[in-house]
């Protein structure tokens, strides 16, 4: 077959336009819309089982006699050190995090470095010390790994994967499939200092106070619910594409409307006003330690009391509640009473947050 | 903390001498002396587990009543196709095989992808339907996964990470620890392929017959062994480092002496020939469907027939011995009778190999 017979076959096959899209673009990558259709057309497709279609941060797999959780995440954030954090600390955390979403306690982890020759090896050793802290303040193991380096110039300082693996602290299933009609929803804290941290640093912008990365591990406030016995159906960490991306997700998994309330989101002052500045909505900002906990409308006060007695927790609101319409819509309703639908985050806004 | 006080702290706590190594190399990666010496100082030690330090191919970790085998690795070989595979088919293989290594059955992989921009869509394509294909054909579902893009120019076109969990086909340990003195070392094929068709792509050389890759998924072949009540000591894929750099690991780690024959390793005469031509030693190339079996003598011949019975074992041969001797040494005994200690792979042979 010739190299042009080559190419016309697989441009009738794949999935993706290539007339509109002949190369991947950052905004493939950004969490949003079209991180979502390359993953709904492509690769969920090609891979077709039922557990990457559940589309949940990690699946539940039956091994042996153990149900077990499993996930992965790459992390190229840049600059490699932030206040509050450092691409080790993510890679650890965005992790952990993934594993207490599916309900799983996070046990061990594997680690995959993808190094660019001419890495400070300063640089490494602080990343390293960055990830053995944050394991340990997690409570996993790192237990596996492997180390690749490339030519200079084909990456940036140090790409890191890391994959996890947990035992489930409950037998209900936690997934969107699993929310109904009345269910409340409840955000764990205020929104976007992750991605302001990120974008502060990347445009030099200096505020008042410095907006520190709201990075943490999830795993013992998740579980301080589970433990409780807090009827909870779906968690979900809000990472890319924020807390309005995870919505609207979260509803076309479940086939569910969700009916949000936009004044009572906590977003601190600096973070409103940095967003402003640079254009951005908190609503569509990457943050690495808050997430939702949608639970049975009877357990909404005892979950929020729980979670606002930890200290990541401390902001934690009842935001909305999942809608008895037939829809798949998120709906937010204003300060001033007037509703509007939420839609993903189309685009690039943040690359390279996470 | 001033950065150049922070600076000096870090310089007397990194194991790795900074003075000497100021920066991270291709040879950090290589899979030889300096990888070796990377994970040993700097990167085992801060992880500080007795899983990472058994060296092996992957953690068998207890996760309530099951035991699950656990790894990971980063492909970033280059060109992203070659005779006999692609990226994403190394990408699955590579893991299904360090599944295979610790006696597991491998059953679902993690899929991160870090996509340069600019990466052409039908190439993307290409490689998720190459993965999809040696899923399949290993018998491993694909469930959970993770895609980010990096800007043009700071990666190069794809890298894919694979994570793998499987379960124990034995209640036997397979691990360098288990060999002992008078076992035999099979080797299930000939040697050098996967590397000597990389290299043979990247330097344009062309030879009277095209050199394939290869790469193959090894876990079937390696269940007949189990599944016949093979006692198996040990597994070794034969990766970056050939198969010099693994037995040498496996010496190390087991403080035992190993002895190898050079004559009865077999390696194509095309191969050969292609490492004469670029200067390399076949025990130093990296293969992506060989490994070693360390077996108790007494099955060493049921071993040996059972590899020969399976396609990818025809050419498999007995190679040498564990000795009982006071040490943790390779030696090798050549064609003429003189005998040599054989070292790791030092330097950069062939980096980004896989």
């Amino acid at each position: 077959m010739t190299a042009e017979l080559e190419a016309q076959e697989f441009a009738l096959t794949c999935p993706i336009p290539i007339a509109q899209y002949p190369n991947v673009l950052l905004a493939h990558g950004s969490g949003g819309k079209m991180t979502h259709n390359l993953l709904e057309k492509m690769i969920v497709p090609a891979f077709n089982n039922p557990l990457l279609e559940a589309r949940h941060d990690g699946a539940v797999l039956q091994m042996g006699e153990a149900k077990v959780a499993f996930t992965t995440d790459s992390y190229v954030v840049r600059p490699l050190f932030f206040p509050g954090g450092d691409i080790g600390k993510l890679a650890v955390t965005g992790t952990v995090n993934d594993l207490a979403m599916c309900g799983a306690r996070p046990l061990f982890l594997s680690v995959g470095l993808i190094i660019e020759e001419g890495l400070p090896m300063e640089t490494l050793w602080r990343v390293i010390q960055s990830m053995r802290q944050t394991a340990a303040a997690a409570g996993v193991a790192i237990v596996t790994g492997d180390t690749k380096v490339v030519d200079k110039g084909k990456g940036d300082g140090i790409f890191i994967n890391t994959a996890g693996v947990g035992t489930l602290l409950t037998d209900r299933q936690i997934a969107p499939s699993q929310i109904e009609p009345g269910d409340t929803i409840i955000l764990s804290g205020d929104l976007g200092r992750h991605g302001i941290c990120i974008m502060a640093v990347r445009e030099g912008l200096a505020f008042e106070s410095e907006i520190e990365s709201d990075c943490a591990p999830l795993n013992n406030i998740v579980s301080r619910l589970i433990e409780a016995g807090v009827e909870i159906h779906c968690l979900r960490d809000l990472t890319r594409g924020g807390l309005a991306s995870s919505l609207v997700e979260i509803a076309q998994a479940a086939q569910r409307q969700i009916n949000i309330d936009e004044s009572v989101i906590p977003v601190r002052e600096d973070v409103r006003g940095a967003c402003e500045l640079l254009g951005l909505d908190p609503m569509y900002v990457a943050n690495e330690g808050r997430f939702i906990a949608i639970v049975a409308q009877k357990d909404a006060r005892k979950a929020l009391s729980l979670l606002r007695d930890h200290p990541l927790g401390a902001d934690a609101a009842i935001i909305g509640e999942v809608g008895s319409e037939d829809s798949d819509l998120v709906t937010m309703r204003s300060a001033i009473g007037t509703s509007r639908i939420v839609d993903m985050l189309s685009g690039e806004q943040l690359p390279r947050i996470c």
